[in-house]
């Protein structure tokens, strides 16, 4: 297996797909693939947001969030969500997507997505870089009783993906 | 779209499968799947591990660690990986996996993985969780030439999933 020595940008671009999700705040929405699970006790997710964004801005007033997974026949909308901002656009309209209220954030929820988890920043990652990570203390969970993860839509690098086969389940 | 409301830990079991990785520190070798990106610019890496981790233990010590992608034939190995500690057994001679020698850092590296990275402690976030996130700058990069990202291993919640189709590329 012959490998090359690459930059440490390219060790970025190497890395796989992962899930995407619509990012909410306050009244708008974008598309960050830089989402993981934090901790499971207590259950917060973190999110990475570059510092040009609007949500950049609103998250640092409003100090919460949305996390909404789109299904993979969303992707038209992810991928335009992903490329206008909601500064001078209205990413609603265009896409014709649905602002679900909230039971315990102010911020909006996108109604079309199979699972919506509100959550309030409980921390902001220090260390300096292209993005601010946020931490978010989980409050409230919608899930789809249709869910199937099978649905999920993966990015990285320009390029999206479906999720693939089961290879084991225990 | 009926959605059932869920308590916050519903909504971590929820997400979708992630890319795993082999995460070396020392002679350790241990499964991950808490592990991201950080920023492009400088190109950093995130990784989570449980305080209780022997790995947790070696990162602190050392400041440093190898990202090794697995390909979705080496299941088995990452799986049997991610259930026993290198406290007690020898992860390398149970798999029959190789160690690599890096050059910017002392750790090893997995031989048979296709994307190597050598990754130097950067920084430790403050918020208390089940996870401590180290966040690394990459430091070197490590790629087989005849790497495929559609090989890539998914995982979450006690299943693996191969990576899907190609939607979308731009």
């Amino acid at each position: 297996m012959p490998k090359r020595v690459e930059r440490p940008f390219a060790g970025l671009v190497a890395l796989p797909n992962f899930p995407v999700t619509l990012l909410t705040c306050a009244e708008n929405v974008m598309t960050a693939v830089s989402f993981h699970y934090y901790s499971t006790r207590p259950a917060c997710l973190q999110i990475g947001v570059r510092k040009d964004n609007w949500t950049h801005q609103l998250i640092l007033e409003h100090k919460e969030f949305g996390i909404n997974l789109p299904t993979a026949d969303m992707m038209d909308k992810v991928k335009y969500i992903g490329e206008v901002s909601g500064r001078v656009e209205d990413k609603w309209a265009a896409t014709g997507l649905t602002k679900q209220r909230a039971t315990q954030i102010k911020s909006v929820l996108v109604a079309e997505c199979p699972v919506n988890l509100e959550c309030k920043v409980v921390h902001q990652v220090a260390y300096e870089g292209s993005h601010t990570w946020f931490i978010g203390r989980i409050h409230a969970a919608h899930v789809d009783t249709s869910y199937d993860k099978a649905n999920a839509l993966l990015f990285w690098m320009q390029e999206f993906r479906a999720m693939g086969d089961v290879l084991l389940k225990y």
